[in-house]
């Protein structure tokens, strides 16, 4: 799958990953209206409303991004019913052949972990039967537990052919109060880049290996470091646009193929018709506001990378 | 719901919670037969064989019993009907007055980390409605993104009257890949320990806080100094039994109170029958083996106690 991501970056050109991180504030009226018509005011029109809005940004979007990365918190919040709009996204992205980078984050140990494993990458024994659950192709996934929590994720990725993206550094302004912690004079998140590299080698794709790391994009500085640490580790980046990483801020995520490093962007594609930019596309036309942000950031990569 | 939890450890004079973690191999042939004759081997037979397991066990325990801690993955892998056994099992608990854990080791930042919060233990908004989702008492943590994952939950908390547990040292063997860590000559996890301790003050019930931490069994040394460190927090204590925490490793959990901590055990107590102790129940009599293995694990940490 790893190959597959690096295939469909490289053919579309573009590094980037849409966030399908739905909040209700971002949803055209006209689709949240035709959902509680339809469903009234609950979970399940809530759902009915993420999961048509989300269908309008990938089918507007599908063949200019390799990849997208939905939240499920922002499904979660909904219950079973929010749960089963994520499902059909995921379903739906993958009959469109984007890569689907579940942004889940679970993290726990032995059996535990395996069982979030098999949820999100692989398949459950169900007596005779294996059957697939949620099925997306990349699961991001917490170290805090240490091996024990992500060898199970590694050994599904081996037999489904999937990947993990490992939390490392993460793009908020807290992210310090733990990860930068000094270790012999040495970050703490510097440790956890040198173990995800070692948990990489044990499942190398062609260049990269399946095992990835999250990196903020507000922390240039130390995804330069982090860039040398884990060379054939692709860095997934949040933390573009709307929290504040900006295009010249991601150089340093990519190695010299100009590739390595895939930058996420939720809110300022999803909800470009919300920005002032994009407001002459009006609601109704929010997908194509949201085509036409996906091209200017692309754009704006490609000019950082060619530098 | 800290006040509430700590009534009903002294009303049943039992600090205890039993993990409701069903894998299917724990599941009496008879309940599983069942589930499949009316579903077949499909998702939907594996949540109804689990939903009928947790329901025999919670039958059987629920008086003598102050909570239960549902592992939320063992219902994730089997997708949209495991969580709709999730969510049942929640309300059945919560309908016997048990206090309900939710185990989901959630972790991310912001209006993502408030999304789970909403989703565990709160309400969220669907037009003009507020309406409650997964709706557990309390939910564990992980603390690797710092006080912008933290704080959404203490946030939803205060409105909910509900409570939190941060993972600060996990019972698994590699645990201390990333806890153990030296930062100025003291383990990261008592620095995850004290903040957690800052935290609580945020948000107190009468005695303790609605802030608590999980400290594995399998560390009793760790726990001495962690007590300490974080004297109004109550300590979720999982890794007793089957991961090898034994009752008197437990003692240093505790305050003078006899408070201040509340052990799991999962496998021990809902797959009991299957332990040659008390393998005289026989399959069919599950639930009742279940029963007696809280009334041993019961008196042995009474026994600890009491010297």
């Amino acid at each position: 799958m790893i190959n597959k991501l690096v295939d469909k970056i490289k053919k579309v050109d573009a590094p980037i990953v849409v966030g399908l991180d739905p909040m209700m504030n971002y949803i055209p009226e006209h689709i949240t209206k035709a959902a509680f018509a339809e469903y009234g005011e609950t979970l399940e029109g809530a759902a009915e409303a993420i999961w048509q809005y989300n269908k309008g940004i990938v089918d507007a979007t599908y063949d200019i991004i390799p990849a997208v990365k939905p939240q499920i918190a922002m499904y979660e919040q909904f219950g079973i019913e929010g749960l089963k709009a994520f499902q059909k996204t995921v379903d739906y992205c993958k009959s469109k052949d984007l890569v689907v980078i579940g942004d889940v984050k679970r993290g726990d140990i032995g059996s535990t972990s395996q069982a979030y494993a098999i949820a999100h990458l692989g398949k459950v024994q169900v007596g005779t039967k294996k059957i697939s659950v949620f099925n997306e192709d990349f699961a991001t996934v917490n170290p805090y537990l240490g091996s024990d929590g992500i060898n199970p994720f590694i050994d599904v990725c081996k037999e489904e052919n999937k990947g993990i993206f490992i939390l490392v550094k993460t793009s908020n302004p807290s992210s310090g109060e733990f990860q930068d912690q000094l270790v012999n004079g040495r970050p703490l998140y510097e440790l956890v880049g040198e173990q995800v590299a070692k948990w990489g080698e044990t499942h190398m794709g062609n260049d990269y290996s399946y095992v990835g790391a999250v990196v903020g994009a507000t922390y240039p500085e130390m995804g330069k470091i982090l860039r040398k640490l884990m060379p054939k580790t692709y860095i997934l980046v949040p933390g573009y646009g709307a929290q504040g990483g900006t295009a010249k801020d991601l150089a340093p995520y990519f190695n010299e193929d100009g590739l390595g490093a895939i930058v996420n962007s939720s809110r300022g594609i999803i909800a470009a018709y919300k920005q002032e930019k994009y407001a002459s596309f009006g609601a109704l036309n929010y997908a194509d506001a949201s085509r036409q942000a996906v091209i200017d950031m692309v754009e704006e990569i490609r000019g950082v990378l060619k530098k």
